[in-house]
């Protein structure tokens, strides 16, 4: 495209059952035809900006030079920003949706300088003011790819003004046998029920961990109460666990995940996102 | 492409769950490879036929040239017909798909002239006669995509032969304290649970309207037998509302919606596609 | 492309739900910017090899030349191998994923000769094993697609070394009346409840077949202990069924189905994948 990125990399929470990233893919197609849509998922659950954010962050990695077009709304329509973004250089990579918190974290991993603009929202035809994908983020995408500047899409922000996300907790303690235990909370919880932690691996994790949980939310199989303490081996691979044992493994994002061989953590569990476990060492 | 469109818009009820859509892009990209197709959804109901048309008739606003793919057929392998329309020109938009009623709406919404012929069905290989997405439409749909004139794809028929749904229900009564209430018909839920109407908005409607439900079928939170009669304010946009405040919209498609801010208007009234409401101006 | 295929069919068990297949499909892009990936779906079943080489067989037919992308790959990270497949000529097709039977069946259908290549494995950033989709076999139908020959991809083995699934059952026996019965496997059970069989179409077929179960097995409307033996119509298109009737039809892969006209046959019969099924002449 003329001066402009040609990939677009959509995120959104719209689903696939209605018709609704659809007509964002059809208005981008009129727009900017020579632009290529990569569907990330748009099934992150129905306004959680932090799952789309988290999302975004784990895929950022991976994509190359284009427009994040993400969009998670539950503000739509009222006074909350639409923003664009340009991170990184010298080629940046824009990011275009509501000012929510959805965009900056995956945004600050590109790194800096960061530009941010509030896009000026056209006209409205009508009352309508519920579809800022189809009417304003879109428009926006296909301008970027069609060479115009950011500057152009509105009026320059301060980035600081960027409304922020709460980070997930994480936090270190001792048992009251002076074990050290690092507490994190499951971050995602995928299709195949690997549990993904916030915590990231170290060289100093042991062989195994004793799984710890806050005290009165003892959990495990099929339901509260149950193994509280239990042993966890950390493997490599999935493969190096027995069908149906838990283990912890550095995921495909780096980050530890409890998972079960072919079989899902989540259910062995009985936890989903947020909640809080502990890894600690194990008993001498 | 020479000559003909470069853009398939693409709905079905075949959903995700299977190959069906994965085969007929397949097949598109094969018979024509410069096409892009932009898919819409797949996750029409099962043999929707009229939800699959309301989704059409949504969609096409924001559609730009080219063909329209739709596969909704539930008398695949009867004699029903299987067609391509032209609407509109000087640049027409086309529409492939069973006769059915599926493609009428939205061709009729490009507006005149209008023309249509009978797809000819090639030699099916075999006995197979249950996959005309596959076999007969996506062939057709890449005919036009390489150029060649409608005609050229069947015999022309007339289009006042086309088979032609019923419409939503839609009139006006009086309350028997003599207050008017306009009756439409919920025609589509969304993702969100949000309940579009068949009504349109008018320069006459109150801020607030009493919700009106046909006698025996009064609901509410949780099922029937609830507040009738309830009051629901109209608002330009969800961030007007409380949260979990049922309001009154104007939606993304310019039509009536009965919505609740982060949450299911679908769920909070128990009702679904069909279900009757009326609108009335609020006791004096 | 230079020299290399342009096409990308991509099939998994990735589900739609988290950015597995987008981030492939991110990878793809930056990697062979010019192929265009044709999704065929990403809901195979979790680890379900099997019917992931049953959906490519089926779709094979269909597909232009490319490259299949195919991953349903319970032993990421383990010692099975990651392969690719060139089949049939001069134009071969590709196939990319790992060496657990999935790729086999559909390449064979190609035809000869077949040249495969156990993928050498780049170095992994820190300890990632569990996303060879991500890491290996995408950079892999990118450099296909780039021009590379196969033989660049890894070290030439032995196609008869590949790992083959067991074919499903199909045999013949007498019931005590003397009339042959044909046993087979439901194979696939899609969207509209349609029940495939491993049992092809033959010229000697009845007009009507008598339906048998298994001993024990019997089955029928709402669950065991119903209707064995009824009888099933064998039918040309699902038009010349009664709504809710029960009918034997040549599916659109050419293969025996049980179908329900606007209905479905797994409900009305209560089974899934891998039931064995007898047809039989009617008594006489």
């Amino acid at each position: 495209l003329p001066g402009g990125p040609d990939t677009v990399f959509f995120l959104s929470d719209f689903g696939s059952k209605d018709e609704f990233a659809g007509v964002v893919r059809a208005v981008l197609r009129r727009l900017a035809p020579g632009a290529v849509v990569v569907d990330l998922t748009h099934e992150i659950a129905p306004f959680d900006v932090a799952a789309g954010a988290r999302t975004l962050v784990r895929a950022l990695p991976y994509l190359g030079p284009g427009v994040v077009l993400a969009v998670v709304d539950p503000g739509v329509g009222s006074s909350r920003r639409g923003v664009a973004l340009a991170a990184g250089g010298p080629e940046p990579r824009f990011f275009v949706g509501p000012d929510n918190g959805l965009l900056l974290p995956a945004a600050e991993l590109v790194g800096d300088p960061m530009v941010a603009v509030e896009l000026e929202r056209p006209v409205p035809e009508g009352d309508v003011t519920t579809f800022d994908g189809r009417d304003l983020f879109a428009p926006a995408v296909a301008a970027l790819c069609n060479g115009a500047p950011l500057a152009d899409l509105g009026t320059t922000i301060d980035p600081d003004t960027l409304v922020r996300l709460l980070l997930p907790l994480s936090r270190h303690s001792r048992l009251p046998d002076g074990r050290i235990v690092r507490w994190s909370q499951v971050s995602w919880v995928d299709r195949f029920g690997n549990l993904q932690l916030s915590a990231s691996p170290s060289d100093e994790d042991p062989e195994v961990f004793a799984l710890a949980w806050p005290e009165g939310e003892e959990k495990g199989e099929g339901g509260a109460g149950a193994p509280a303490g239990r042993m966890v081996r950390r493997v490599r691979a999935f493969a190096e666990l027995r069908a149906g044992e838990l283990g912890v493994i550095v995921d495909a994002n780096a980050r530890l995940a409890l998972v079960v061989r072919e079989g899902s953590a989540a259910e062995l569990l009985g936890v989903g996102v947020g909640q809080v476990l502990g890894l600690a060492e194990p008993p001498a």
